[in-house]
């Protein structure tokens, strides 16, 4: 094991967010604690009570930091490439956070609706089944599928595959899996 | 309040599990305790205990109360009807048990796979998954819908979308919402 170092700013930030996700992938979300998150980033819980003062706002804000921004419209003129590179988005995103957002989100849910599922909400589910509406309405607009495919129930089918799947099997999500999701499910919904 | 009275067998198991399942709604998995459970049942904590040694097992014993025992295959002979039947199925065990059944689920998954994760998917996941393939692959030998469509991939696109929009959303899950899920996504992705 190598010496802790003195780290700052940005390299200790990285560190603590690390050993949330870390955390949450081997204790759970009911289990974390400042301490735990502490200790696995080799650093003191002072640290971390400074900037955050509860567990929730602290993997708020680990998840904030891994959720893309507003992931932009592919745009790539073809309804099938759209679809494949929103649920690629999504899927990079899962392992980005080592699938602790979803994980999370159902944990929490329990409770009501909290800041960590607002922050899941609005960073990444909603922004994403938007994005796959959107790239419907345009795909509808150019003919390339048939009208009535264009619908939010059909837009979300993508994300709840992958989400279920992710969910329930636990096993990774290749490109090859995305690629069978769209092709197999999304495509044969949406086709004139 | 009417007073407590003396209630046996049936009548108090009934009871008890009423109120794992309210208070797994109200409280969450990870604050359900025995008290609260005798508490909202209206009993006492000793007669919770000489049952249970675990919230676990008192959860699990809940689940297989509501969990249908082995749902029969519908063999309507028309794979649209088998389709609708089966998620009316799913939907049904969701409502009776509060939603519980995949809160829990989602939960425990943090821990790996314990008890009440076996027994969702031995009663519930799995025999609806699989009465689902089946209806896919003898409508595929009746030349109902397309060969290649009958996959289990394709199977779980029904319950991935209902216990996805269970877990978003959390609105009732209608008839009108069954029907549609089957006209809108099942059936156009399996069509020859």
């Amino acid at each position: 094991m190598t010496p802790a170092t003195r780290r700052r700013g940005g390299d200790l930030e990285a560190a603590i967010f690390d050993a949330v996700f870390a955390q949450l992938e081997t204790v759970g979300y009911r289990r974390l604690t400042m301490e735990g998150v502490a200790t696995a980033a080799r650093t003191g819980k002072a640290a971390i009570y400074r900037r955050w003062r509860s567990t929730d706002e602290l993997i708020a804000d680990a998840l904030r930091h891994v959720l893309p921004e507003s992931p932009a419209a592919p745009a790539t003129g073809k309804v099938r490439e759209d679809v494949l590179q929103i649920l690629t988005c999504l899927r990079d995103t899962i392992v980005a956070c080592r699938g602790a957002a979803f994980r999370v989100l159902k944990e929490e849910t329990e409770e009501g609706k909290g800041l960590l599922h607002d922050v899941i909400r609005d960073r990444l589910s909603r922004p994403i089944r938007d994005l796959l509406f959107q790239a419907l309405e345009e795909a509808a607009a150019r003919g390339e599928i048939r009208p009535a495919a264009a619908t939010r129930q059909i837009a979300d089918v993508g994300p709840a595959v992958i989400v279920y799947r992710n969910l329930t099997e636990g096993d990774p999500l290749t490109d090859d899996y995305l690629v069978s999701v769209v092709d197999e499910i999304v495509m044969p919904i949406v086709r004139p």
